[in-house]
């Protein structure tokens, strides 16, 4: 009923309801409200904008005609930045490696090994390292709250699981563990991961300042799509760098801008250097946005010194950088004289607070002791930017809802796992330290190994989950490469695949020194499988320098 | 030991390595590789590129000089298409509920009500809605395989519950549900898919067609990230349509070519209003690459007739066009006239094939009758696309690595539930059916109430969540609105969330028709609350239309 209308406004009205045939309303490009405003303006969408006749791209129209026919939907037709992003720890060497693997499963004999050994990506439970009991404990009961209070469930799971998934459960509203979240997160395990920040840095964190996300890639993105506005801005990355950086920068338009990590010195960062490069990407009309680091490295797999920290902060602090601190590796640190700290942390002790520098923190449940890949858990802690600023971020999370609640819950208990005195932290201890001290030792063993092979050198992982060593090819060896078409890193990672089915990366993937030539490969294969692994590199790479020495 | 290399040549290679300020080699403009070779050629990055001296700006340095002084990270230098887009479901209505909402906690009685009503989102489980038995049981266990073997697991969990999760595990290699999976998603996991689409269709489905995502929205962000290039591609969408595709077409950088719903038959599609609208794109130089469809619709509720699907993908073929089909809602029908009908379904019982048509289908956990929002699991079907535009998807798609394995196992299970005889069918059934008829019942209430009132019309809810009445405003609440700078039907709704709590979204986030004014309200409250609902929004309207009566 629509009592209040007139007749005659009542059919125009319904007449204009009615139209299936409106007026020709003008295109929308790129339709959206003003967003700057703050109250609930009219926004152009549909007042100003749809009801004017005014063609956006009349001025325009003559600069490019569309054709009639059909745009067919090919290589040349797409997103060219689409084409340009390559990501190589998934690239076509893991390609190869999936077809291997299948015609090992139809035929076993077909190839010289039994099985191929993935050490292209830092996947821990894909070659067997085990959850945390309690973490998963705490997910299963989060997951169906509707056993939280059966006596069976006692037997089942820790007293201390229990009592954290009520815990949380409480900090749902609703406990709806099936609903959209905040789009920022829990807010109360946004708490908890705050606390828990505080307490590893001794400085203070904001929950507001958290982000939870699905792993720290999409964070990674959201950054990069904030940040780059075309190929004239850049963003200062390591070289080597993992190819997440190299991939987010490509598909938003923007410019990688090398700073180079020195090998000679373990991975080392010169801040000259850093400081050279942006010169030089300025001279070229780059405005500079960002400065990425990876702290433990990936690929690299060094621990910055704290004086390297320092400069860094300064150097963005001065040049007005946002400082991206991928953080993903901060519990992965295998040398007693190194200790993580948060660049955060850094920056505070220098005195530096939320008015100096724009900094970005990212951290994942898919790294650390608990590798929960398959979870895609994790959080940015963002501070040093503009309630504006905020905003805009916020609201891009928004699009997308939420991160999963699984790994938003995970996120919070890998940053507050059981304490001394818990039931489970014995347990948990204990599989903590099974896991670090193993990686540890898979990491010196594959280090030794590849140190004493003919042609290879390779740095200490102090960190993280890979080795990056030097390839030293003989000139035979980089010419069968260019004869094959290939890189000589990939040439010989491919024919180490052949020959053994182990999978690692071109050190190409990751970007080097021009000339140089390296791979990176996981420490993740179990303890177990290590001297086999050790024998075929070994076996596969004297054959590969007898075929080519010089 | 490097023992084939001379002494010379050695300190030339450690003399590279060493460098800490190598030669200033030439940014990376979106560096990538070249993504369309198949062999693992040397890439531009360290070859070809890095190790040239052009700069690839050398070209156009001059026609922008970077200041030397650091650029503020402020509204101006952020990227525009961030500042354009706009999520209206989560938009300034629900900051201000939020602000209410605290209000309420700090204060009880400082306002009309006891509580926010959230009618702006979909997001059954936040309201009361609970989740399916079984699909928490598999989760949970898949999440806790170590109690599978348990004799208090019997007790706890359904038989084939524990059977599922078996199924489940042994389809993932090594049980690793805390690993990453193929960039696709858990193979077995697909096969289970395509079965059930199958199923749904009777026409064969590819599970290497079926791409797990993080519930829909990521999936659509893919597809826009594909195949947008720049303001010049347009993407027809329709109007009312659900923000995300204006959200996402924004961040893309694209161009929203709308089409329009008619409301006076029940927001039918006319087919003759989309050509034109793609005729009047065309002549202004925009470039259609796909159309937007939304079935059941979001936020109108209609059930497309048949024709009308046949239409659409006649002129998709004809034109060329991606059609983007979202079935999201594909579980949600309230008539006992209206069926789901797939667009593969339709388009292969056309006769059009694989060579025909480029179809993408979106599902999602988060809607149906299971309403699992904060899972985030989803799929999107992709046919029809060559083999090379695949190989581009599976790249992005790897790029972010795998969706979250508790959604992709939650896609598994909607789209296989319980079957007749299975211990858990009778249960799981009650639930589904007390779940749909009871929002059937919701929409039909809420719409006869909404037709009730002076001044507004409302169509039926076949389908999806959501009611999308017209409001047909006097006059003088037009200049009101005016007055306080806001457009009439966001002053509407922010008239009603200060008066009653009930939180709905203003038709202006949708789009609408130029001067008419509508609002979105879920149809997702628990029963029990609806007369309550009821009796306040109808003692509001009445209050407003006697303030504003012209």
């Amino acid at each position: 009923m629509r009592r209040f209308l007139t007749h005659k406004a009542r059919s125009l009205l319904l007449r204009t309801a009615a139209s299936s045939t409106p007026p020709p309303y003008p295109l929308l490009p790129a339709i959206g409200f003003s967003s700057s405003s703050s109250s609930l303006l009219p926004s152009q969408y549909d007042i100003s904008y749809l009801a004017s006749l005014r063609s956006p791209f009349s001025s325009s129209a003559d600069s490019m005609a569309a054709s009639d026919s059909p745009i067919p939907l090919t290589l040349d037709t797409i997103n060219p930045k689409v084409l340009k992003c390559e990501y190589a720890v998934r690239g076509e060497i893991v390609t190869l490696a999936q077809k291997l693997q299948q015609e090992i499963q139809e035929n076993p004999s077909s190839h010289p090994f039994d099985e191929i050994i993935y050490c292209n990506i830092g996947n821990p439970q894909s070659l067997g390292q085990q959850p945390i009991t309690f973490f998963r404990e705490v997910l299963a009961l989060c997951d169906h709250p509707a056993i939280l209070d059966s006596s069976e469930t006692q037997g089942l799971f820790s007293t201390d699981a229990i009592e954290r998934a009520w815990n949380i459960l409480d900090q749902i509203p609703g406990r709806a563990t099936g609903a959209y979240s905040h789009s920022q997160g829990i807010k109360g395990l946004r708490d908890t991961i705050a606390a828990s920040i505080e307490e590893r840095d001794g400085f203070p964190a904001d929950p507001n300042d958290i982000f939870l996300t699905d792993g720290a890639s999409p964070a990674v993105h959201m950054m990069m799509q904030l940040l780059i506005r075309s190929e004239k801005d850049g963003i200062l990355c390591p070289i080597p760098q993992y190819p997440l950086y190299s991939a987010s920068i490509a598909l938003h338009g923007g410019t990688l801008v090398p700073y180079y990590l020195d090998e000679a010195t373990g991975w080392g960062l010169n801040i000259s250097d850093v400081k050279k490069q942006l010169e030089a990407a300025k001279s070229k009309g780059i405005t500079v946005r960002a400065l990425v680091v990876i702290n433990p490295g990936n690929p690299t797999g060094q621990v910055l010194a704290e004086d390297n920290q320092r400069a860094l902060v300064e150097f963005c602090k001065k040049e007005g950088l946002v400082l991206l601190a991928d953080e993903v590796y901060q519990e992965n640190i295998y040398v007693p004289d190194k200790k993580f700290h948060s660049f955060k942390k850094i920056s505070r002790s220098m005195g530096y607070g939320e008015k100096d520098i724009s900094l970005v923190s990212f951290q994942s449940v898919s790294k650390g002791y608990y590798g929960e890949c398959g979870k895609r858990g994790g959080y940015m802690e963002v501070t040093g930017f503009s309630p504006e600023i905020r905003e805009q971020i916020y609201k891009v999370a928004s699009v997308n809802l939420c991160s999963n609640i699984s790994g938003q819950i995970l996120a919070s208990l890998v940053m507050s796992p059981p304490k001394i005195g818990d039931e489970s932290y014995e347990s948990y201890s204990a599989e903590k330290n099974d896991i670090l001290s193993s990686l540890a030792r898979r990491a010196k063993t594959l280090e030794d190994a590849l140190n004493s092979l003919e042609g290879i050198s390779c740095n200490k992982a102090e960190g993280a989950m890979y080795l990056f060593p030097r390839l030293h090819l003989p000139q035979k060896a980089i010419e069968a490469a260019e004869a094959a078409k290939a890189a000589p890193d990939a040439f010989y990672c491919r024919r180490l695949l052949n020959a053994t089915g182990i999978v690692v990366v071109p050190g190409s993937g990751f970007g080097q020194v021009p000339g140089t030539w390296h791979l990176r490969c996981t420490i993740l294969p179990q303890e177990d499988k290590i001297p086999a692994i050790v024998s075929h590199l070994t076996e596969f790479h004297e054959g590969f320098m007898d075929e080519f020495r010089d």
